[in-house]
């Protein structure tokens, strides 16, 4: 079988969500301030979407895109490979979300769904509670694989781009 | 292979959404009317989520969840039998979306989510953007089968029951 | 001085705001359940507004507007009259604010603004969070008596009436 | 009479709206971007009050409260004083709102309210809404002269700091 579509009869499905920063938790101070990456708003979200399973959520960065490197993807990759949970939604900043993907590629036996926004969750309008819906419904649908849900759609790690002059992810 | 899961070298995806009222679509108007069964929220939350695939919205019927009767279930039946589509979400209310979903369970080679809320969508709060990102995300990387997205979770049609003392969705 | 206008050398300014229910404290349950008049909602739009005035929020009643009837405007009349305050904002129902405001209109020396909404707070999109802010204003800046705000008016008490039909509040 | 009132047997109401910029119209672009001063929120804002006046919006500036300079206070000055409105809200941004108000206080027989937000409009919670409501109040409720409506309160022009530390406006 090459689902691990979540069996009602197994374990309660449990969620590990990993916050690295990014857009979807950027806040606002004032006129003398930067736009900065605040606390996560994860926590909100999944009360708003009256979620009914088992999770944790792990802010390991608070990290603009841009100020991703490789030696946070280590950081990322090495705490997903030692984590038991199976089922992984991490947040990130779009703009190095699709490298960041390809760097947990080789992470095998685990659905790993990287997500994130175009607008912040303090937004009134935002695509962040659209967004984390997918990616938790992706992690407990699709096999075992990372993926990137964004833009409407759960593209496989290595298939996807963010074209920034549109504003939308879509297939590479 | 037993996923459908979208191809990124085939044709656009394509989702056709159904609505057929509930709380997802409530609407308030003043201290001498009721709360009514309005127009559908759907286009405006899949344009708050920025969604990038093709996709028609078809507002089949404006019914609460306790007036939908086996009619009902058989008007939706047949226009999903007939229609050309091969992913469809379908929003109702939530006291019946069990039984609906069972009623459709004999429609093969499709992918049919059932959604909607346990708060309008117009409302500040509400878990309507949340339901609809999973609907999307579990229509297109689930196999063909009848699913409710509900309480965080992607449930098979047969398998899930509305708990309303406690106002979730869990296993049957 | 026939203002009221707040004094900056004088002690703080104090609001007392006493809620009486109507459509701005309208709460949704489902499909089984009648929309409701719920908690007031009055604390965290006063902390959204990020105010900086003393206040009390004085829950007196949880009534729908066309419910409320001569004993309670009494039971209103007589609080009011014993209250130390001298500004007072009051969240009503909207069908029958007029009149409670015209049987407050005896009470002199102090400034009482009835308000409401025509969309319940808990919507996202609402008129709760304006009349509350043009409330907060009128008490403190119109001379003592009995006011109406809503519509983006503030009329005196006894020159106004909703008209039903357009959903607005204008001069009788 | 020292008090401006809206007279029911007068000519309708009619604010004129002077947007100028500040953190109330803010807007987020991404990663790339800055947090940048984008379209006036206040037709949005005005909508959502329900309001039943006539009013014009005028986009005058689009600047951070710390661009402003004296050329600009001359601008805004002297748009107000040509023109034939009574009743002005001015948007503005939050650390220079209290000398532009200074510098208007010489604008005779007019009502003049500067208000703004300190936390984005377009952010799922703001004080902008309420903000907009107490102008809107302040100006045809107080009696001619120049105002900040802000932090819950109205004060007057030169009785009125930020106090940046504690984000509130207070007496002077």
């Amino acid at each position: 079988m090459l689902s691990n579509f979540f069996d009602p009869g197994s374990a309660p499905m449990f969620i590990k969500f990993i916050t690295t920063g990014g857009t979807i938790d950027k806040i606002y101070f004032d006129d003398l301030s930067q736009f900065e990456v605040g606390e996560s708003q994860m926590q909100h979200i999944l009360a708003e979407g009256l979620v009914g399973f088992e999770f944790e959520i792990v802010p390991l960065m608070h990290k603009d895109s841009l100020e991703v490197d490789d030696n946070d993807r280590k950081l990322l990759h090495d705490y997903i490979e030692k984590d038991a949970a199976s089922l992984f939604v991490i947040t990130h900043g779009t703009d190095s979300m699709a490298q960041t993907a390809e760097a947990l590629r080789d992470l095998e036996g685990r659905t790993i769904v990287l997500t994130g926004a175009l607008t912040p969750a303090r937004f009134r309008t935002t695509d962040a509670m659209f967004n984390i819906g997918m990616a938790v419904a992706a992690a407990q649908t699709a096999k075992p694989g990372v993926y990137i849900a964004m833009s409407g759609q759960v593209f496989e790690a290595g298939t996807v781009q963010k074209n920034r002059a549109e504003n939308r992810f879509e297939t590479a």
